[in-house]
């Protein structure tokens, strides 16, 4: 069973994934989520069985379950990093505190088709994304011991997806919150606690006005360059009008933001030469009502998708410190992008 | 001029590099802090004239600055990430806040020869780097616009360290505490506050009680993979008695420490096939009895240096979330450093 184990000065929790493990003379620098037999891929329209049953797909009418006729498929991760069955039996170790490894890791194969870049994926089949988020967000609230759910990409061997080019997504559910979202949603209460506004609709409305830092500004989405970016090409898009929860967004603006994915990913592939690229959603967590300390959070915090080229490695020792050095200022970063064409 | 920009959100200081800029078509995947000449190292013995002049070296008697008789150099990087010159000039603009790119970045050059791995220095020539670091950090804190000086190793392409074989470490000087040695110091305070005892003095102790995570406890020194380890391999060098700054440890002690890092670095060269990795070194910041904040630092606060050797690539999502997944139990690291034979 993996572990959930917290540092004990700073608090932070990590995946200690002994199912994965493998012996200490096996690390290679690479990790794929799937090991693909040669010459076939396991995603593609005709390998159903290569995968766990699926637990969420979007069907042609009369075609079974786990078999071709889908144009999305989400399947449980064939070594998941957390497992879906038992309790979380929190406990102490002296001064140390751990749980079971206790969650959920599915992969959203985003085409039945061998398509590597979610760029050259239809704004119809980009939606159909989207759409399975918010679904699986909702359908994995239900679960009483997850408490968040990390929906991200890792595209390309640079970032962490392995060599298998076939469009895809993950997800993992955790029943603790990451420190980077309670960071957010303390700094966004915080800031509403005193000025009685949300900090990313005031963050939207002074890139309006600056303009300097805007990638995209279209159908109720902006993308910018944020001022404070840790990676060079770093672009975070956010509804323009507030909405902390991304299952809040009806399908309508869903489509939109597609169309608004679909462009930014395409600039950076078209511009940059088609990098490795990671993104991250950060929505409100789940049943955030209950918890006194975030009764405001659909006031204060305002969900976003943060989008990270992986272009330099000069993250020498950001890991140890906190402490990014972008090599490249945001504003020139945003022209650039704004100059693309695609 | 560099600038240090605050995210808004999280209150995470990022450094904008618009010095070493590049134009946006020139993300080629690698920063190398020095371009080295074909076939020419200017960390050898003979370069001095390809560095700025020295700052501070261990030299033979009678040799002249900038010219051959060292046997260890530092310089300031010829392309900095911040600048010595200025005021700080702290200032808002709308809801952000920056400063200028006020600091210093220096490179400790370890050996006039040729050695790509700290591992293959003498203990002695380890012994000069860890005195070297000392006093580089007393000298700085004269400077009162800095806060902090981070050291750090960044060894091979991998961990960012460049195609340059010749073993360095770097500091970088700031006018700000980087975020995670704040969260150290407030976790550590906390603990403090309620224990009345050193969390880091606990955590040794509870170490040398259970076993199976240390890898080597020598001469006051204890080497540890952590708890709730981030990356596979990572491991912890801690003063076993009570010290809250690197500065305060005598030449003895370093000459101790040495062999430590020694045997510590052998192993993992050793059993990993010579990985890249980094170090950092977690200290406490400069005049923290005037901040109030800080007043038990001396108490509650204990350096260590935590390396990081970097094997895997899993960090896709780490950097979005603050989430890491370690894919080996630091148990079975420990196990198999203990093994390793040198």
């Amino acid at each position: 069973m993996p572990e959930l184990r917290k540092d004990p000065i700073i608090g932070r929790w990590v995946i200690i994934a002994t199912e994965r493990a493998r012996r200490p003379d096996q690390f290679s620098g690479k990790q794929d989520e799937v090991s693909a037999k040669e010459g076939s891929c396991p995603f593609c329209s005709g390998s159903e069985s290569q995968t766990p049953p699926e637990i969420y797909a979007v069907r042609k009418p009369n075609t079974q379950k786990n078999t071709p006729g889908w144009e999305l498929r989400v399947v449980p991760s064939i070594s998941p990093f957390l497992r879906i069955e038992g309790e979380l039996d929190r406990r102490g170790d002296g001064l140390y505190d751990l749980m079971n490894g206790v969650g959920a890791h599915e992969i959203i194969i985003e085409t039945d088709q061998h398509i590597a870049n979610m760029s050259d994926l239809g704004e119809e089949q980009i939606a159909r994304v989207l759409k399975c988020y918010s679904d699986r967000l909702i359908d994995l609230e239900k679960d009483k011991r997850f408490k968040y759910v990390l929906i991200f990409k890792n595209y390309g061997e640079g970032a962490g997806g392995g060599s298998l080019k076939h469009s895809r997504s993950q997800l993992i559910a955790t029943p603790v919150n990451p420190k980077r979202v309670k960071e957010e949603l303390s700094g966004a209460k915080e800031y509403f606690n005193y000025h009685e506004r949300c900090i990313f609709c005031d963050l939207i409305r002074q890139e309006i006005e600056q303009k300097d830092r805007i990638v995209l500004d279209l159908d109720g989405f902006i993308a910018i360059a944020p001022f404070a970016a840790r990676f060079p090409f770093e672009v975070w898009i956010l509804p323009k009008k507030h909405c902390a929860d991304f299952t809040f967004q009806d399908p309508e603006s869903l489509r939109y933001l597609s169309k608004v994915m679909k462009i930014v990913l395409s600039k950076l592939k078209k511009g940059l030469n088609d990098p490795p690229y990671n993104y991250v959603i950060h929505t409100a967590p789940f049943r955030r009502q209950k918890a006194g300390y975030w009764k405001t959070v659909d006031q204060d915090y305002h969900w976003h998708i943060e989008i990270m080229p992986r272009l330099t490695r000069v993250a020498g020792f950001e890991w140890g410190t906190g402490f990014y050095i972008c090599p490249l200022p945001p504003e020139n970063a945003a022209a650039f992008l704004r100059g693309v064409e695609i």
